[in-house]
């Protein structure tokens, strides 16, 4: 088999590979036999990790996917007839193709942000119906952290939000699938802007962030995981050979590994961003808190660039594309990048 | 971190670990990005791989789990009006907590199997109802192969099944978590007792068999996988890093690695089973065509020696237990396993 | 438009039309506005009459079809990870076309009984895997009343089926579509083999004994009904103008209503037993405690009468019949019926 | 029973009680027997005469409610998989409690409209993400007819949204649960703006407009309603009785009796707002073009008016609440009503 070319782009986090650090954990774990779908040495270890880092209480449970974990902590507290609350923008919205309704069989409304994150006055059209069985009961609000704009909650306005739904009586959910991003942005430990910022469950990510695959979810406060092994189970996402998630979320945790990955990809992200500045006619539509760029350039560009380099159009209507950048992308990747799309961008203005 | 003893046991083949080889491949697919998703060359190289197992024909769709290709590949041909048809002791009956109802929204209706093997005779009970709207209609018959109970399908008995099936219009769906100890039991390559034995819809598996994770649903007929990449993405089994899963199946298919772990299992199930016969009060229950061994014992003896060894009761009204082998059982580990069985029966007899 | 020939038959006792007090009551309600889904005083005497009849405690929920109140009711008390258990031939498993499943998300698991009759013996094959998240948990039992074999449990069979499941952990729930002939057989009040039996959940229909449409979810247990107003609504079984349900029951449950339909319906399936046993060829199959008689008749002879009179084959493997008797069968049908078998089989012995 | 006053209000359209019509005909078809769930002579007629006003073409399926309507009819086109574009005012998305997440599976995607009215232009920013697995992928675009606004959709404004779903390979459905005000405002046939105009899929109620229950469910186009049947029976939709749903549509499309019911109810919304637009101190935010009036007027007043009259807050933010008249409401209770709100305004000025 020839071995094919494999040039890193700016499509997506998720198109870069597994930190060495990851896989030696996975060659590590890897002798004799543990009990299997959990209850093995390494798997307690490393949600004894986890929990560390969320305050201590946290009970973790290990599943595959990013939507996954999204939509079984979701189904974990919410009857089909509760309603999940939402950015327009939101993962559990727009790209997990109505699996949140499928499994939970309730409801995902949602509010239009700018800039991807909620706000509770951005909240309240949705605040009513309650105890009317005609109307959907909200019981949960979801924000994303890093949101999927690329910008980043403050542990206040996430103390806000929680505070806005607890006096609802409803729950915050958070998918942390760039959990990484955002605590690096914000210079802060996991647990400040997730338990102690109020969080009920949070989706605890890393495939994005230098993991093969896996997921935890976190139920941050006691009484909100009963059955859940059941839901899990239920939803295809108990896995058979579980250490091998565990060893992941182990070196992960260990050695400041998270924190340099992400690190580094916000990095570049601020890089790309300061390069692309200086691009005459591309416009940049977001804040770059972690490791997403968003830009306006003129369609033909896009194409033209996109031949060369993998990345997804954002919103189709304005022109508006995303660029991300990861734990592996180097200075010479974001250089060459941007020298590639001033050539192009040159070439169409005197075209 | 402590280093765990992990003592080899026969409690299922998925509390081994996973072969070198495939280690190996993780390793050499871990470079530059790619597109996720599955959309990479490695992903393609693999399903070529399988494609080429399977007859030429077969549509390929990795997943992460047995359960979510068993269901999955069920929800890809059910309506939510439909019945799947199974042995009572199918795993998909017994073992995936109702998956395959929440999922697909249709019936289970099981056959009771002295030996895990269904046949048209006891499948009639169920031809019944058609067009009649009270009744779910049947649409699937699925098979275990190897079956649950360590027993193997003949291509006979397979095409047997697979004409009464296409007969009634139903489709012939084949759980294939072990379909590597069926191929080296049967000693025919794949395509022998699956696309060209009439089966429609199958799960290969690797996992129990030296892989680490994933799973591949194989549409064996043209036209049966339309929609399927949305049912795969809303089922929360749409890999990110699809190469990961793609690099074991090459592993997996290459050099005879599929061949050696399989047989090697195989080998140390049927030591265990003439191990066992020679002890006193010992049953054996089941024919041992594939790496299970199904025995009565005292409870008394159960108890104690799973003191030492983790393995499953399986019929508890009759003290029945299941003892699995796998691909890095060894001879030792049989050896001194019914060496202990032996003492402990003898102190219990004597006491 | 020409009046068609509307003969009475011996196909479903829901193929009878509505009583005359029925209809009476619907136009005495029709009168005013009330406040639309239930939060009117029809539906709240209709609801305290039904609670005088089931011993005062119970949560009254009206809803469309018995198919609806067996569904929802289960929905009630059911996760989707749990099972509910029953016999082979409720209607639950085999008339309802997977709408358990398919609302629930969980698992309908089945019994063979010789006579429609659960017992604890013959679902002790169920009760297992307790905590064992692989395995759906199994939570309710449900039986039905009279059963669709036409056999009628003793308020000592239903006692030691609540029992069960209560020692068990389970709930034990009725299918009472056919409760008053139940009530009649055993000549007892409804609260002596429901609520005072142990029974939580009840379906209490009417249909097939002289109503319109419209059935009672009972949940016979405090606490069982939480959140429930929503899953009716979700359910798709709310009524808007709920009066004319209520209307309904309070016409049941007026002035021996119930009773004398039940009585009659009851006292034409003796009839008809009695008949049918002096039928040479003809053998019934099941005791008749209520208004069903199975019987056992040549294929051609049953093709024949079909011309004349609408019925169900029921069991066609041993061409087993249903004949169902309602509350407007007279003697005259009874007699006229028999008669033309009787003629039909001589001319087929003779032939 | 002592007999409660049963003063007519203005909460809603389904507080009013059935056309005696419609009763005449409910007594009618009540003899003898005939084929339960549909196989009756007069559901036969019923569905032709619903067809004769639907173009000629359409299949029917009776069922229970408006949500149950609207709900099957989505499920009998859509895959889990898919959306349904809606109006946020829209009945499908705020007063069915989640059931078509629920049945379907799929996701409800709103727009914002001013008037509840759908236009082309406000549903371009769903029209995204076709062919891409990650995202639910848009099936359905649902109007209603009249809308919840008590707005009216011309028959050109129907065709624009009807050619923009097909153009997108979209169907368009219209839940006409007050199809009749509709008609009567239009003054056109039903025909005009349903089949003829494009509609694909649509609920046609009575409920509101005369009769007591049953809704129509009618596939406009041929091809659309395979396997329908099953999921009306497994959606607990399948009326036993069936021929009582049938009366009702039989009664109501004869002798213009669903043409005189909505003439009036519409005749009298106009009053309303003739005679509230006297009252200094309310605003009229709809116009008025079918049976419903929205006003805004101050809460305490609200408050008070609704101890003597049932009716609905509609957006509590801002003060607006919702009047719907009836067939049945009179000039007098009209008169009265404003009356009524006129004294207590003047009353809360003073204090």
């Amino acid at each position: 088999m020839s071995e094919p070319v494999l040039k890193r782009g700016f499509a997506s986090d998720n198109n870069s590979g597994v930190h060495p650090a990851v896989m030696k954990e996975l060659l590590r774990v890897n002798r004799g036999h543990v009990v299997g779908y959990g209850d093995d040495p390494f798997t307690e270890t490393a949600k004894e990790m986890l929990r560390k880092e969320l305050g201590g209480e946290a009970e973790i449970f290990f599943v595959f996917t990013g939507t996954g974990a999204n939509v079984l902590g979701l189904a974990g507290v919410m009857k089909s007839w509760n309603s999940v609350i939402t950015s327009s923008t939101a993962h559990i919205e727009s790209d997990e193709c109505g699996a949140p309704e499928k499994f939970t069989g309730g409801k995902v409304l949602t509010a239009d942000t700018p800039d991807g994150k909620l706000r509770p006055d951005i909240l309240a059209r949705h605040m009513h119906g309650f105890d009317f069985e005609h109307h959907s009961q909200p019981k949960v609000i979801s924000v994303s952290q890093a949101t999927e704009m690329g910008t980043v909650y403050t542990p206040d306005e996430v103390k806000a939000l929680a505070d806005y739904a607890h006096a609802n009586n409803l729950l915050l959910h958070m998918d942390g699938a760039r959990l990484a991003n955002a605590a690096v942005s914000l210079g802060l430990p996991f647990n400040d802007f997730t338990t102690a910022a109020g969080v009920d469950i949070l989706s605890f990510g890393g495939t994005k962030n230098g993991m093969m695959y896996g997921e935890a979810i976190c139920f941050l406060k006691p009484g909100l995981s009963d059955g859940f092994k059941y839901i899990r189970k239920q939803g295809m996402q108990l896995a058979s050979k579980m250490r091998f998630i565990a060893a992941q979320y182990i070196a992960y945790l260990s050695n400041n590994l998270w924190k340099d990955c992400a690190s580094h990809a916000n990095r570049m992200a601020r890089d790309l961003q300061k390069k692309l500045r200086e691009v005459n006619g591309i416009r940049i539509t977001q804040k770059v808190e972690s490791n997403g760029v968003f830009v306006i350039m003129p369609d033909r560009v896009a194409a033209r660039l996109s031949q060369e380099y993998f990345f997804y159009p954002w919103n189709e209507q304005i022109s508006e594309y995303r660029l991300m950048t990861s734990w592996d992308t180097s200075s010479d990747d974001v250089r060459q990048f941007v020298d590639r799309l001033e050539a192009i961008m040159s070439e169409e203005r005197v075209s």
